[in-house]
C-alpha cells in the first residue's frame, strides 16, 4: 500500500482528481488530493508560487506524510518540484503528468509564454487571476471529451492567480540532481501545448534517470476517463 | 443527429467509405458519400482540382445539406477546404483525417512532391493519370492490414487525373483564418507521407485552433478497422 | 505457415523469447529462438560482431532453414543485418523490433555511444563484458512493468561481449538495397534510447521502402506482454 498526493493543475481544485483518487483506492492505496493555495475556494487571487508551494509543503507536514508518491499535472509540475525541494525526506517518487519541469529561475512564462499562447483570448481579471476561454479549453485541453463533460467540468473550474505563472522558482537541485524516483506521465494526445513545444520530451529529458508511462487522452484525461489515468498513475509511481 | 459529408482519398471512391459510413449511421447520424469528379467510374483522367471541388459543392447544393461536418482524407483534404471556401455556410466543421491542409496558391505536388516521393515506381498512364504500385500501397499505405484485405482494396482503386495534384488550389482565407469549428484525425501508424514531412504536426497546425484526434492504424483504416475510423470521425466531428 | 527465427537482444538470450514464441506457434507458425553466440551459456565474453553474425548463419544453414522471417531485437538488428547479407537466399523478410540498422561498416558504438549513454553507471568486467545496471533496466528498459517482473527479467540477463559493440559491421548492400521485404515493429514507450535518437524513425528510415508496425509498450515488450508482442511480430512478418 502506497501514499500518494496528487497536486492539481492550474484552473483546478483537489476535488476533480477524487474520481481517479478512488480508483487508486480501490487497488489499495491511500490517496491525497489538497487544493494548492489560490484555488481554494475564497483564496485571494494574488497568491504567488511560494506560497502555493508551501501551501502542500505544510500540507504533508501537517498530515505527517512520509514515502509520498507526488504527482503534479500541469501546473502542478511546478508544485511538486518545489515541495521536493523542501521537503525531499517526504518524498519517494516525483511523478509529472504532462507537467512542468523547472529549473532553477524558471516560471511558467519563461516556459510556455501564456499571453502568447493563448493571446487575446485569455480572460485577465482585476483580481489577478487569469481564466481559460471555453473554446481553447474544449478544443485544446479535453479534446478527448464529449461536449457535455466539456461544458460540466469548465463549469467547476476556477480562474487562476497569474503571479503563479510569473514568478520563478528557487530550488537547490535541479530535477535531474534530485535523488527520488522520477517518473513522467504523457497523454499522447494533449495539445494543450503547442506541438513544437511538447510536454514530452521537452519536460521530460529534464529529470535525468526517468520512467515513461504513455497512455492515450487529453490534458484533461481526469474528466475524460480517470480509470485509465489511475491506471497511468500505479504505473508510474509503483517502485 | 448530425450530417456527415466524407469526401474520399485519391485513387478511391466514395464506395469505400461505405462501411465506415454504415458505423456511423449506426450511431444515429445522416453520412454521404460522394464520389469526386474525376475518381467516378467513366470521368475523364483529365479533371483538374477545380473540377473536383465544384463537384462536392454541387453535391451539398443539390442535395440541400447545411450544418455539415465534412471530412476529407488524403488528397480530399484540398477539396474540403476549397468547399468550405466556396459555400462556408453549409459547413459546421471540417475534419481532416490524415490529409492535405493547403494555404492559398499550393498544390498536393508542393506539399508532397509524388514524383520524388514514389519515384519511378509510379505508373503514369496516357490517359492523364497516375497509379500507385502495389508494394507501395501495401507496405506504405495499408501496413496495418492482412495481404488478402490489401489485395482486395487495391483492386478497387482507381487510377486517379493528375492534374488535380498539380493545380494550385485557389480559396479567398486560408484553413488558419476559416471561422469554422476544425478537427484532425491522425492515425498513428500512416506512413504514406515519409516520416520527417508527417502529417500531424506538419498540416494540422495550419488549421489555427483545432481538435486532434488519434487513432492506431494506418493510412487506410477505412479498410483495416472501418469501425475504428468511424468512432474517431465521431470524437472529431461532435461539436 | 510461415518460419521465424527470432535474434535476442544483447545481455539476453534466446530463451527469454520463448513466451513470445509460443504464442506465435499457438497461431500455426514454426519459431525458433536461437542463443547468439557470446551469450550462451559459458561462452567466452571476447565474441565480436563478426562470430556472433556466423552463429546464427550456421543455425539457419544446419537447421536447412528457408524462407525465413529474420527478427532482431535492439543488438539483433546487427545480427540479422550480417545475417541476410551472409545468406540472403534464406531470408523471406527482415524484422526489426525497436534494433539497430547498421550501414556497412558501423558499429553500435558509432549509433549509440553506450559509454556516453549510460556513463558511469554501466559495470564493465574484466572478462570483456559489460552490464545494464539495475536502476536503468527497470526505468528506462522495462519502464512498463511491474516491480517483480523487472527483478526476475534481469536476474536472467547475461553480461555481454562488449567487443560485439565495438566492432564495425561488414556488408555488401546496406539495408536500403537489400531486395528483401522489411519490417520495423516500434514499441512506443521504448527510452532505452534517448528521445533525441529515437529507434524510430532514426534506424528505420535507413530500411527504404518498409512495414510500420507499432505497438505500446517498453523495450521489453517479450517480458511484459509477450503475447502483444507476438501479435506485433505476426503483422510485420506476414506477407
Amino acid at each position: 500500500m502506497a501514499t500518494y498526493v496528487l497536486a492539481h493543475d492550474a484552473w483546478h481544485t483537489g476535488k476533480e482528481l477524487e474520481p481517479t483518487a478512488s480508483s487508486i483506492r480501490a487497488a489499495g492505496h491511500r490517496v491525497h488530493t489538497p487544493t494548492i493555495a489560490g484555488n481554494r475556494p475564497g483564496d485571494p487571487k494574488t497568491v504567488g508560487l511560494e506560497d502555493a508551494i508551501k501551501s502542500i509543503v505544510d500540507y504533508l507536514t501537517e498530515n505527517k506524510l512520509e514515502d509520498v508518491i507526488l504527482l503534479g499535472h500541469g501546473y502542478g509540475g511546478m508544485i511538486v518540484t518545489g515541495v521536493a525541494d523542501r521537503v525531499p525526506e517526504r518524498v519517494r517518487r516525483l511523478v509529472y503528468w504532462n507537467a512542468f519541469v523547472p529549473n532553477n529561475g524558471q516560471s511558467i512564462n519563461d516556459m510556455a509564454p501564456y499571453i502568447a499562447l493563448f493571446g487575446p483570448t485569455l480572460a485577465q481579471r482585476d483580481d489577478g487571476s487569469i481564466m481559460l476561454p471555453f473554446p481553447t479549453w474544449r478544443e485544446e485541453f479535453i479534446n478527448d471529451a464529449d461536449l457535455e463533460t466539456a461544458q460540466k467540468a469548465y463549469g467547476v473550474l476556477n480562474s487562476h492567480p497569474e503571479k503563479t505563472f510569473v514568478d520563478k522558482i528557487s530550488i537547490r537541485n535541479n530535477p535531474a540532481g534530485m535523488q527520488l524516483g522520477k517518473s513522467y506521465i504523457n497523454c499522447t494526445d494533449d495539445t494543450a501545448l503547442p506541438d513544437r513545444q511538447p510536454w514530452h520530451p521537452r519536460f521530460s529529458q529534464r529529470l535525468g534517470q526517468f520512467r515513461l508511462v504513455q497512455t492515450p487522452g487529453s490534458h484533461e484525461l481526469c474528466f475524460s476517463n480517470p480509470k485509465r489515468l489511475a491506471q497511468a498513475i500505479m504505473d508510474a509511481g509503483r517502485d
